[in-house]
């Protein structure tokens, strides 16, 4: 047909697209996480929790580290609420498995009482940042009420979910 | 079998539980949402903002006001997670939709500047109690990201959804 | 050459690319101030006050609402710094000049009082949202330390800057 | 010139006016960090994170340890940006390395958990008082995102190129 635009020539306006987009006056890409998939990760790991029989909260934020979905168990700690959405936001604010922070945070650690920034850090296992299948991150779950050990299993499988 | 308790001595241990069951020493009885409900009203509030074709946040509180269950609609305001929190919260404070506790707070209401206590109230409608089947409430629902009259409409239909 | 992928299998590829990264395992596409931006931003809107003969605090945050780039000009008042901060977070949070959020936000006002959600919000003029070339927020400039009109006039050509 | 004030009265004058100016009505003298040198450190001191190809955030207070001038790398951790305000809050609160002060808040230490106080401090590296060429504390710098010895390095070319 004669009104086509030629081939090359759409390719040159994807390309040129392509590049104008991560131009400075477009700004940085970032990616994350979609309301359906904090969805799933908080019923992923809630039914974790259910298979272990213990009661948690469990928070999802998104890459920029707000609260994206949230889920309290009947009968689940109070004090959970809070510590459940300190340990995502903490994962996301240093993209890393809170666990893994609080072993830098103890005294004589390289970044020690670091908790007390943000607004209150939970640097105990628990918080664990969410990756897509490209392996960025895109939020973060945080998981509070069980052990450390049952809150960083619920976490992981709340995290991992999104990837079915 | 022989060894079952004889039903004459059942029918009195029961009768003893419940009376026991509701004197002092077992604390007043609340009734509080369970998960389940929460998660039923904030998934039935999403279906209906996406068929008024708007996005918000919405959030559940349980009898005591804690947070029970949240979800952030992609694109939503930022600045809606906060309100929607606090809408929930401000309705189950004082079992009123948040709407009708704003015509009391204006200057010269009799209730003014009230938004100040509780670490911050919001008083425009969008916050809805959430009440059992007899009527009691057991919760309340908080709607931020479109029009008061849609955050209203949305949480109304989000508190109704349980008694389905 | 043989060794070249062929043409329609390029654009296949591309295509599928593109539509990939827009599914859920891979999380929503969102577009954020770059820094040199921000800083671009921050120094047109200073060079506007020094023109205009007025001192002022000027804070830029990205799309997340998260501090990017900041100055505070020398004699400028102190109570400007948070007053600035918060115009740029409130721009952000939701996506509005903080003038006209100030309109709604007066005694009778549909949203009166929002100012006491989200840790405080400033709801008068001097927080303008700041656009890519597609229109597309990615930021928000919030100044203070001028008259309101100055305070807005100077946010809007700091907004503008990141577009020469 | 006839109209000329006699010179015996200039200087009664001026003498006076030495006098009255370093009395009580004339407040203690300060010596500030001009924004100019503040954005000057903060420059520098991104210059220096893109040299150890390290995402970081930088915060410039001024001598009354309000923020003068701040930036975030595109990518830095979101947690970083108050760890680097603090850090340069830190730094000027008691003149000190923040790396130094640490060394004294360890359990057993003679200022154990001072990090509670002023709304939260961060005592390990990073944060380095900024001094004149005279050798006066006129404000600090806070850097975050690398490695403690990172962000100390960079903290200090920040505090040093205010000299250049």
């Amino acid at each position: 047909m004669k009104n086509k635009v030629p081939l090359s020539k759409s390719i040159t306006f994807l390309m040129l697209l392509i590049l104008v987009g991560t131009g400075p006056a477009f700004g940085q890409s970032t990616t994350d996480i979609p309301h359906e998939d904090a969805l799933k990760a908080v019923l992923a790991a809630k039914k974790k929790a259910e298979q272990l029989d213990v009661l948690v909260n469990i928070a999802v934020v998104d890459a920029g580290a707000n609260l994206k979905a949230f889920v309290r168990m009947d009968g689940s700690y109070l004090g959970s609420i809070d510590v459940a959405i300190k340990k995502a936001k903490t994962s996301r604010y240093f993209d890393i498995n809170t666990g893994d922070l609080g072993k830098l945070t103890q005294p004589g650690g390289i970044i020690y009482n670091i908790e007390l920034s943000n607004d209150g850090l939970v640097t105990f296992p628990g918080g664990v940042p969410i990756k897509n299948e490209a392996g960025k991150i895109i939020g973060a779950i945080g998981v509070s009420g069980g052990t450390i050990e049952q809150d960083h299993d619920i976490a992981t499988v709340g995290a991992m979910a999104i990837l079915d």
